[in-house]
């Protein structure tokens, strides 16, 4: 069935992608100081949208857009507003207008902006919010970082298990103060701990006298507000919550996360995966500055020039060999490079497979067995390339030998340390994104060195 | 504020991880052919739970705990189930289980679980299904693969523009085939198309008189059904939308997505472009067997093989130099690998920001600067320590030179490849995930070499 359409992805380029003619208006409006104009052409778009832009333009660009659209910046556009700028862009507002804005966010967006600001910007923003506020922000801070307790929003939707839907009904149109969003309302025990949720869809769809509980989800989850929100996400995707409630060390319900906060966590964790398997420190951002990226750059860079002078020693060793036979240099950063990247394939893999839960106790020693024989069936292929290349191109049969057997060790070292260098890491409670690629980098570098040098040293002189 | 509470990420192990211990009990119950304990041990887990379970055992205990189980494997296992076991699985099943998994199913979900299957199978399932639910996904499969029609759930909730919530709600408690999940009620103008949404609880918060126009969300946005379903899942997560309806090129509503399949898709996505990044190829999983995994991986291996001979042609060139400077053989992968590092880093920050569209002309030649600036910079600082390390190993002063400028070149040129690169890919609408590696690493161990050994011979000898 699936032949029978067409397999081609849709693509229709620039969708969603900020129109880049608007952007020179908007920067050309704002320079001319035409604030009417410039609030003109921000209106259609989305705070996400407007805060892209600020992030995409220059600083003085950004400056100047500030200055003219400053009264209509709101809570909303700065809590989208990537961390890199945000400091800058609150510096740059009046006291006014950033009360205004953060008095129209919900605690736990205030708490997600206050986070990352530095102690002086923190206690401003805090003093510019009313009493309840303050201090529902401040239990939320109190909570560890990166937890739940941090995550979660503090208003939440409860009422007693025994209500029926009608009994519902009239306390949420009794409400003044519902939340913008909620998906849920969850049924409380006489001590507040949560014991079930029923959809809103459920309560619109029966009649007033059904009782809450007969129409109750039929699996239900509570989070507990010090979980790890990495965990958070990871339940919201593999159990497809919309949301959840969350409960202190006693069970009570004193909040609830939301499938779009689960969402923005999930992405913020893949990003920081991908960025750190590249050995890139993931707080950076396309609008950082040369010396900021170049900080964040140079530690990986440091710890690969400390490997790459570890293969060079390897090296070091065979200095006579190589001078006796100088195709040894030209074919040797083959079978090290070949390694790298099978070794590169085996821990991405497995680096994933940690992250997602895939790889457990039950299939570790499988997946293990399977990296290894991949790496002796490929190591063989290019095994045999390789040793063909080596006979036609320097003529001689034994660097063919050397080469073909070095290439088939490294492949089967690669698929080794590729797999057990993240799980052992994973296990000594390392970030194995962070740090697996240093180290089966450095593993196939000395191997393929070794064995290749190694081998022409004891069969070609 | 940040520094007040504790900066540890809370971390409890094995949380979401499925018990090993379990599993071992009931991989031996069915072994044992102990159905009703193995239906007991499964019982409190999650479908998403109890297919990874299956993913993870050894075949012959899919095989053994599938025969016990059999009659108890329900659509939502089938849903969760990699695609890379499922056909295994629904091959085991017998045909009534298979169509009373299949007829609880909403269509977007038996669409999800035909497209990966072959032709045979395919038909199989189709013939299990009533009349009009085979037509509902027939005419699903009708839009392109990976498309906003393909993924959306064709049971919606709608009404016309003019009601009232009393009407509403009068109208939802006499619908006895409401979706499962659904957030929003749409509006539809006399020709069926969607004017706006209004959220569950927002209807539940108003008295029966009010108008749903009235209290409908302020941003409101359709999709198109030949949309991208990337583009589906990044306009979700940019605009928090939790569901949006579908529109056929009429504009008119044919379906709704919800934020749960955005997310889904989202993860898949991250997914890709991580492998695609390590060159592997996104449709692997860790229940496939070894040679499925040997032939994805080896064609970029094969691509890294031509490449590396590249650089040796490279080398080549300068045997003679190598021959008289042996010291030369042992340094000179460490600029190569230096600059292959320093380029991967600036690369994979160019892929995420095109995938995330931060990446845009407002502040393409910003970024390309600065990438540039920051292998300048880091290639300074790492020429001083290696021309320090150059003289002391070897002990000639103009050796230090040669290294220190060479991993000055290459670390600028690593910068401006990382970046132009996946650029120019993009525009070309090739996929910079899958390629750019190969290409930006091609560049930096070519001008790696023949900056290094290239100076070496005009200063050294």
């Amino acid at each position: 069935m699936a032949d029978e359409t067409t397999t081609e992805e849709p693509r229709e380029d620039g969708r969603y992608e900020l129109d880049q003619e608007r952007v020179h208006e908007i920067v050309d409006a704002a320079h001319a100081g035409e604030a009417e104009l410039v609030a003109e052409l921000l209106e259609p778009l989305h705070p996400a949208d407007i805060a892209d832009l600020l992030e995409q333009v220059e600083y003085q660009d950004r400056v100047a857009i500030l200055k003219v659209y400053e009264p209509e910046i709101d809570g909303e556009i700065l809590s989208e507003i990537d961390d890199s700028i945000r400091e800058e862009v609150i510096g740059l507002l009046s006291p006014g207008v950033l009360t205004d804005a953060m008095r129209a966010l919900e605690s736990d967006d205030v708490v997600d902006i206050l986070e990352d600001l530095e102690e002086p910007q923190q206690q401003a923003i805090l003093k510019t919010l009313e009493d309840s506020d303050r201090l529902a922000v401040q239990q939320a801070l109190n909570w560890p970082e990166y937890s739940a307790g941090r995550l979660m929003q503090r208003e939440v939707v409860a009422g007693p298990e025994h209500w029926t839907v009608g009994e519902a009904i009239d306390y949420l149109r009794s409400r003044d103060d519902l939340p913008a969003d909620f998906y849920h309302m969850t049924l409380v025990d006489p001590r507040h701990r949560p014991v079930a949720n029923v959809t809103l869809g459920k309560i619109l769809g029966h009649p007033r006298d059904v009782k809450l509980q007969d129409i109750a989800e039929e699996t239900f989850r509570t989070i507990e507000a010090t979980e790890d929100e990495g965990d958070v996400a990871y339940a919201f995707n593999q159990y497809h919550l919309i949301s959840a409630p969350v409960v202190d060390p006693d069970g009570r319900l004193v909040g609830v996360i939301t499938i779009d906060d689960a969402m923005i966590v999930l992405d913020q964790e893949h990003e920081e995966d991908i960025l750190r398997l590249a050995g890139v420190s993931d707080e950076s951002s396309l609008a950082d500055k040369v010396i900021a990226t170049t900080k964040r750059r140079f530690p990986w860079l440091a710890v690969n020039l400390v490997t790459a002078i570890l293969a060079s020693l390897v090296i070091a060793m065979f200095e006579d060999t190589i001078a006796q036979f100088v195709a040894l240099a030209v074919l040797m950063p083959i079978v090290a490079s070949m390694g790298g990247n099978a070794g590169t394939q085996s821990l991405t893999v497995a680096v994933r497979a940690i992250a997602t839960k895939d790889l457990t106790g039950s299939n570790v020693l499988r997946v293990i067995r399977r990296e290894v024989l991949v790496g002796l069936v490929n190591g063989v292929l290019f095994a045999i390339m390789m040793g063909a290349v080596g006979v036609i191109w320097f003529g001689t049969p034994m660097l063919g030998v050397v080469i073909a057997l070095a290439m088939v060790i490294n492949l089967v070292v690669a698929g080794l340390a590729g797999t057990v260098i993240p799980i052992i890491l994973d296990k000594l409670k390392i970030d194995p994104a962070l740090a697996s690629g240093a180290f089966v980098t450095t593993v196939t570098d000395v191997v393929g060195f070794f064995a290749f040098l190694g081998l022409a040293a004891a069969m070609l002189l």
